[in-house]
């Protein structure tokens, strides 16, 4: 990844984007934060990656409409603990009625709002807690709306990049929540990602499409897809940029400034899944596509199995091979290499002699990194998850009641 | 499924059929068996399904390959705690040196003996304990070889059947072992089932891969399939019935007892998964096809967030309606019918009123059945699995270290 034409800076919102978050009721205490938004001065290009999942949550189902109908975007409201998904009729009216109390307090259309949500599938909004909490949000600078999101997650995911387009000082900022139900196939749970760059809408689009399939749907916690998965990206090109399009000179720029933003946003969900004690990192080498590498990959660190032996700093390597046996990607049983934290477990599929004492120890660290080399062509695929514990199994046996 | 032209018995060897098991000293304590063998007195028919993870392990091949070339076997050693699987040209060489030990036993040829392991992927046997093993082994009546296979699993699973065909009684006997890395793609981890019924070689593989279809492949613990999954059938013939094909006016006696004894096993494994405490079943009806339902079914019931609500006894429903979402099946979201343990959670996709308090206490027993009508068609899909528990985790932390 290209990482010379930019520098990370301390969480910041691009140029002309406020945001707010308080408690609305949603939460049980009052210093829990459960409603937010995010708004811009002026209408933002706006590009999104959706839910995979039929049963698409209402407020999911609105804002991708309104993305792909008309590119734009100039705020977003969003609460955690209600999904508002499998709601009906009466959820959708909940989703507009949100747009209609945000439009009212900023003096904008509807269409230019979006609505987020993420929690209990099945649950109404309590409305009332809602339009109070709508009632008293505010355009300030605060982080909040990067704690409003949460739910399970034990920390908030941020990341700013500043970089330099035409003489321009751009900068990119995005956030996102996990932590369970999450393997995303389009998006994850929720990211939002501002840049006061300028950059042509169905450009954006493109690239968020290309890098999101490296980044948030190369991670995996427990390989369910939520119903309510979008990651939005709003450019308000306040920067005062030439608008950038794939043919723009600092176009490379800003690609690769976002795929950190992504890759950074992706790892941490990964590293915070539910009941995460570790982040697991797959490197697939020498794979015959690149499809198949990113496949690889993902049914490693996805495989309940291999999760668990890493919670226990296991070194059981027939688990990731068993793995690797159940995916069609082209390899010679006979010519695998494997290494766990730089420790070469086995060449051309040989066993070698490594100290099982510093290894173990080594897989004790909240970070395993895998390596993995097919010697089946060219083509690499990572991807990155977390080991499973206790604590996911607790976390999910009694989260509705 | 067809019950009334056979009866369950006490589980028994049918004629012909005999076996041992000891302890060789691949488990810690002298109480705990872990080799095995069943013996026919005569070459029986054989069919059989395997694993399709590509790293097949030694053992499996080799009786893979044995049976599809000559359709007949006449005994079968097997062990637990080592699984022989990617161990290379040594690996074979053992399991070559353990079917000519049982051969000169025996008095038979090689070709006659099939081998099956589970256990740990990657370790060597040690070959001076499976020899000393072997040598002790006797031709009894007793039900030491259904322990011997066992790893994992807490309790053994076994089952025998009594028909009448052609006026001659016919004995047919299983048993199986779990409990981990069980997502069968073909047969499941080791199931071994005996009969003194005369059949057709051809007709008895096409039959079980058929009925291996609707039962074995459709249970599953953690998603993932293991390298050493192997179900044999062994017919020798000597209940002296007219041999048995499709044709045969007792064709189907013979399918709905097969039927039931492999369905019995898997649904016998699925609860006995790794640290389960309950038996999961979903039954799909009114699904487009056949295929839909099956998957469908399977989908849910290998969702670690439904295994872990039910775990906990939570009728978290979001968790099933998403699982369906992310499914191929044709179904309209607005028209979906599910209830827990007869309590109807969904009409037409409108949450039903339920006594929440009885419903809660209805999932704390040991098998919660879920029924789903996609109103599709009407193809139907069953599956089975198991709650995800804390004792998962904690016996897959450290089952190699």
């Amino acid at each position: 990844m290209q990482t010379t034409n930019f520098k990370n800076v301390p969480f910041c919102w691009p140029q002309g984007f406020k945001s707010d978050g308080l408690h609305s009721g949603l939460k049980k205490t009052a210093d829990q934060l459960d409603l937010g938004w995010l708004c811009s001065a002026v209408p933002a290009q706006a590009a999104g990656m959706y839910t995979t999942n039929r049963f698409c949550a209402a407020p999911t189902a609105l804002t991708k409409k309104l993305v792909s109908t008309n590119h734009q975007l100039q705020a977003i409201v969003m609460n955690s603990v209600i999904a508002n998904s499998c709601t009906g009729s009466k959820g959708e009216e909940n989703v507009r009625y949100e747009q209609k109390l945000v439009a009212q307090k900023l003096g904008i259309t509807p269409e230019l709002i979006g609505v987020a949500s993420t929690g209990l599938i099945g649950a109404q909004l309590p409305m009332e807690k809602i339009s109070s909490g709508i009632a008293q949000l505010q355009l300030t600078t605060n982080l909040n709306v990067t704690k409003a999101i949460l739910t399970t997650d034990t920390h908030s995911k941020k990341i700013s990049l500043q970089f330099t387009i035409g003489q321009k000082l751009c900068t990119i900022s995005g956030f996102a929540k996990g932590s369970g139900m999450i393997a995303p196939n389009m998006a994850t749970m929720l990211g939002f990602i501002t840049t006061d760059a300028a950059i042509a809408p169905q450009a954006l689009q493109s690239l968020l499409s290309k890098l999101t399939d490296k980044t948030f749907n190369q991670i995996t916690v427990d390989g369910d897809t939520s119903t309510n998965d979008m990651v939005l990206v709003l450019a308000n090109g306040l920067a005062g940029n030439p608008t950038l399009t794939p043919n723009s000179p600092d176009w490379s720029t800003f690609e690769a400034a976002l795929h950190q933003v992504l890759a950074f946003l992706a790892r941490q969900i990964a590293g915070d899944g539910e009941g995460a004690t570790k982040l697991l990192e797959v490197n697939v080498a020498h794979a015959a596509t690149e499809m198949e590498g990113q496949q690889t990959a993902k049914a490693i660190v996805g495989s309940n199995l291999v999760k668990a032996a890493f919670f226990g700093a296991d070194p059981n390597w027939g688990r990731i091979i068993s793995t690797l046996g159940m995916t069609h990607a082209q390899f010679d049983p006979q010519q695998i290499d494997l290494s766990f934290n730089n420790f070469q477990i086995l060449t051309a599929s040989q066993l070698q002699a490594f100290n099982s004492e510093k290894l173990i120890s080594s897989l004790q660290q909240n970070k395993i990194k895998i390596d993995l080399d097919l010697h089946a062509g060219t083509a690499t695929g990572q991807a990155w998850g977390c080991d499973l514990t206790y604590d996911y199994v607790k976390i999910n046996a009694t989260y509705s009641s």
